[in-house]
């Protein structure tokens, strides 16, 4: 039995929002499942010294340009949110909380908190949001709300963090098959090349 | 008739590398010519205050690793220099000097440095090494190492760097068909998207 491909990304970040929209399908048509896992990409960045692709003078504004031409090219809706990057530490706790109960749940769930921010700027940085949201996929929303300031999965999360940071998780889409990792929704093609053949 | 496809990088970037071994062909495919720009991502740094690849803390190991499984998806002889990042003054005042004579023989000479120090670890920021790999190819050496000293050339040099700053140049490569720019390697796909049948 293989392993799952694990799947890292931010629930503030747009390439990792396009790899999330591909992924489940691409890791399927090899007979692979998938494990995600949510990351906060502020703590890694403190390590890098990175900063998010906006600030970044010149760099910024080709990155709207290109999020928008990438949007069109993997058809995936995008609408840049008025407010970015997001602390993604709600919907992130979120996710796992719903995880330990229902892993096929928790990734509908990511999908849908990650369309409301990419594509209707709902800012999923508010837990209340967030709850919102997982309410009309039919959890419940108090549930919600209180998973995201219990302080086991607010641990949990500092856990997984680590544990990525340690694994040398650096941005957002992180994906790993089989020991190989790829950064960046533009591996796609070499992540699908992988899953076919192994190493080239 | 349409504009030539511009094609920016610089010596010491792998991925223009990379790319240099492509757009020619990728370009004639749609009957279209380029015009290759070395430029120096040094300067361009200075404003975008972005690191060098391999000096990013997590990043760099990984660039590494892509660099070489890069090399081996594209089909392109590639070995990381020992010295990396180098300046890449002498090649790129080289190249100015000889496209103002020959453009094609200039792309050649290109090819050939950015080969002797990807895949041959030869360190082209010597003015030497630089001649004597023009030399190789029929040029004269000292009329090269004579150009790369020439206040004009260096002068034409900043001129071009300065002009693609202007431009929004922040990376290398950077591919620009009909106004549309295209950073890095991996767009190399939806610049062949772009020649075929214009924005999607």
């Amino acid at each position: 039995m293989p392993q799952p491909v694990d799947f890292y990304f931010d629930f503030s970040s747009p390439y990792g929002y396009f790899a999330a929209a591909k992924i489940d399908a691409l890791a399927a048509k090899y007979d692979r499942t998938t494990t995600w896992r949510p990351i906060l990409l502020g703590a890694v960045f403190k390590i890098t010294g990175q900063q998010p692709l906006p600030t970044i003078p010149m760099k910024g504004g080709y990155a709207l340009h290109d999020l928008n031409r990438s949007a069109r090219w993997f058809k995936i809706p995008f609408r840049m949110p008025g407010k970015f990057p997001i602390s993604s530490t709600a919907p992130s706790r979120a996710y796992y909380w719903l995880q330990d109960r229902d892993p096929v749940a928790a990734k509908t769930l990511a999908l849908a908190l990650y369309s409301a921010y990419f594509s209707e700027d709902q800012d999923i940085s508010s837990p209340d949001i967030t709850a919102d949201i997982a309410a009309k996929l039919g959890h419940g929303r108090d549930a919600v709300l209180q998973a995201i300031n219990d302080p086991v999965i607010k641990e949990r999360l500092k856990t997984e963090v680590d544990a990525a940071i340690e694994r040398g998780v650096f941005g957002s889409p992180y994906i790993v098959v089989d020991g190989e990792p790829f950064w960046g929704s533009d591996r796609l093609d070499q992540v699908e090349q992988w899953l076919a053949k192994g190493k080239w």
